[in-house]
């Protein structure tokens, strides 16, 4: 399994996906001359297409999406030449042996299906039935992976009746970000952090994926799913996770992922009274009014735009702290930060001084940019009297200007590179997957039970005035 | 004693030290509009001037030492307004009369004896036979307090036959700089660095005052004192005290300085073998050849202008921590710092990336820069195969930029205003230094035990090889 594919095959190559992210992202890797120098891409979807055809089409995507400063058309060039395109329905037998075809010879083969749910049986299907499915072949899968813990073993079935685990490579592209990543480093290469990461003296831990945007035109999609669904089971519970874990003796697939999924497994069962769920009504976002969620649907609906939970792991290290969690659409700012804040001392010396210390507090800040702050407090320069005058300094440890020569990489280019050279490590294994269902399933549960309907909330607001009121009572503030 | 001083006398006033550090200090507090309103500054020395002449002596003083940019004018001219001058000798009784006469009817009175020590007990019999020790007195006091012992407790005895000890204030400018406060706030203002501040986190300290020159003219009292009394005894035990103390309950002069009485009580007496002594030959200094130490003294001699030395703090905090203390002249580069070097890690879970941690270090620079930079590891940005590669970045605590608006002080305005107020925590107290001479008096002891002389090392060298093997015997290196 580690050796590099030589061809790449991409499942819903005319999408949006693959337009924004995907292919900017591989020829992110080419320029940078990452890509093993063999490999072939194989695009496929169900437009009609032939190979140059789709080379202008990805040559448009490349234009549009990948940063003037970074565009070279000689390297576009050589990079749209690794790319031809079969035209393919995923229930259409003919196509799969057409791209059987194409690809005869190959090496290792590795798929990324960018597709809708509905299509991974008969595609898996089809790919198996033509040899596409073997032990040289590897298959990666972006998210919704179901959508509550049955489904999703129903869609891991299906996968694991054609490629084993170890070949199946699950997308959460926040793994793939940089800071995330940086978070590992930081937490198990400095002895400093360690020591102090628990409840002795962590306070809380705050995980906040904050959009502006409403719908976007997925409204059929969200509107089955839901903030719960589409942010806190995958993203916001992959983030937990790495804040949590104990650590991995060494990062490697089974190493890290043992460990998150016991982080996961550790999840309290939730109250409904420890959650609040919102949607928006009309308001002003950045000064611009916006509708409605119901009006954006069309229709009215019970579906939540806005979630808030405080949730708790019951593991020894983590025993009383809290992990607040907060997601939601048309809030005032788009940010995705977790903040570690730490406890209060337990004396201050200063206090005569009349300097308050705040507490220390990590943000690591993974949108719009990706950053890692470290809070502390230090002396205020001069000679206050009466004592030694206290003021909080923000250490970039993700600093910018440290590493000024290299540019910061599209989340997708990490993951697609790794599977590439079959690396699963920043993917999420199936036990993952279906403990972060366990857990939404549980809370959704919860919310019939106790018969939970979203609060309204104006568009441009942090969410309904019972989220803020879910922190508060802990004497505890939302990093707004 | 907490009424601010309404006269400051300075005797030693036509000296090197007032020249340089004390009058531009009181300039600066003055222009800042930090010196009591009322505040008269009575200069004395033996030499004779009237106050025209000495005000003219301290306006060059100031144009000479005060950097342009704070030079200013106007201020200058009123602040030599607050000057009057007094001719005295400390044996001249007629003139602490004149003295006294010319301080009648002042509130509280602030002394600062900047004189030869030879000079302290007329001095201070003198001032109280003219009423100039009484309870609204006190007296700051400049090393050398002593070379040993029991000359520092003769002199301790003359002084507090007239000012008891809350009216006595010792100086160590160390402590008046501003980043030695800070690594006070740094330490009591954050939660993050107490709990890993000992033996079980920390692997060992170093503290190094190394100095490029030579004797500058101070001849006859270095060869007296050598290396070890001139720094080790007062400013780097100063360091290491704040460095290794336990938390005080509260920033005020009694707490901090019970705590670092404390430490310097728990050093462990030296064995010889755990130290090493130098003296500079003949060599080269910034590319400029220099002449060795007894060339430049004209005679022989046995003192030592090198001295590192391995200290334990025989404490619970500090079990199996060695303090590396190293200072000297004629070395390569004048720099003061305090390196606090954290364990490796237990166990690198990079290991197999190739990744390689560095050990944290927090490194406090006092000389010729002061700053504070906590050395973290973090993620190399990239996507670096085989894992995740790590990088060190410099997290600079006490930011210049952070607090641009802020002239660095002298270490001195900061210890003069103190005086003036009244406030004797940055101040040394007696118990403190009669532990620091205990200590120093027993290692001398033990090289005169072991008939221990300096070695030899050529002039821009950090000290003889021997001072090297002693640090890396154990495994370390000096942080060069």
């Amino acid at each position: 399994m580690n050796h590099k594919a030589t061809t790449l095959i991409l499942f819903g190559a005319t999408g949006d996906l693959a337009a924004r992210m995907l292919l900017p992202s591989l020829y992110g890797l080419h320029r940078d001359g990452l890509l093993p120098q063999a490999l072939k891409i194989v695009a496929t979807s169900r437009s009609a297409h032939d190979d140059a055809d789709f080379r202008e089409h990805a040559r448009a995507a490349l234009v549009a999406h990948v940063p003037e400063a970074y565009f070279e058309a000689d390297s576009a060039a050589s990079f749209l030449q690794r790319i031809s395109y079969v035209t393919l329905d995923a229930t259409d037998a003919a196509g799969f042996q057409r791209l059987a075809d194409a690809v005869e010879g190959s090496g290792e083969i590795a798929i990324f299906l960018s597709t809708a749910p509905s299509l991974f049986k008969p595609t898996i299907d089809n790919l198996e039935a033509v040899g596409l499915a073997g032990p040289h072949v590897r298959l990666a899968l972006e998210k919704p992976l179901g959508s509550d813990l049955q489904s999703s073993c129903a869609i891991n079935d299906a996968v694991a009746k054609a490629f084993p685990e170890e070949r199946t490579f699950r997308i959460d592209h926040y793994l793939g970000k940089e800071t995330v990543q940086n978070l590992l480093a930081l937490r198990f290469a400095n002895l400093l952090f360690e020591p102090v990461w628990s409840s002795a003296h962590i306070d809380h831990v705050q995980i906040t994926v904050a959009e502006t945007v409403g719908l976007e035109g997925r409204a059929d999609y969200y509107d089955g799913a839901g903030a719960l669904r589409d942010m806190v089971q995958n993203h916001m519970l992959q983030l937990l996770a790495l804040v949590a874990m104990e650590p991995p003796a060494s990062f490697d697939a089974t190493a890290v992922r043992d460990e998150k999924v016991k982080v996961l497994r550790s999840l309290r069962p939730m109250r409904a009274e420890d959650s609040v769920i919102g949607q928006f009504t009309a308001g002003a976002v950045g000064g611009k009014p916006v509708p409605a969620y119901a009006e954006e649907l069309e229709r009215p609906s019970d579906i939540e735009t806005f979630v808030a939970l405080k949730a708790h792991v019951d593991n020894w290290r983590w025993a009383g702290v809290p992990f607040y969690l907060r997601t939601g659409k048309r809030l005032p700012q788009r940010r995705t930060e977790i903040a570690i804040q730490f406890r209060d001392l337990p004396h201050s010396m200063f206090a005569s001084g009349g300097a308050k210390a705040a507490p220390n507090r990590l943000i690591i800040a993974i949108q719009p940019e990706e950053n890692i702050t470290l809070e502390l407090m230090a002396k205020r320069p001069g000679l206050d009297r009466g004592g030694i005058r206290l003021r909080e300094v923000e250490l970039d440890i993700d600093q910018a200007d440290a590493f000024a020569d290299v540019r910061r990489r599209i989340a997708y280019e990490r993951l697609l590179l790794d599977l590439i050279e079959g690396d699963p490590t920043l993917f999420v294994r199936r036990d993952e997957v279906e403990a972060q269902w366990q857990w939404v399933d549980q809370i959704r549960a919860a919310w019939g039970e106790a018969g939970a309907t979203p609060r309204p909330y104006a568009a441009g607001n942090w969410g309904p005035s019972a989220a803020i009121a879910l922190i508060e009572r802990d004497g505890r503030s939302w990093n707004d």
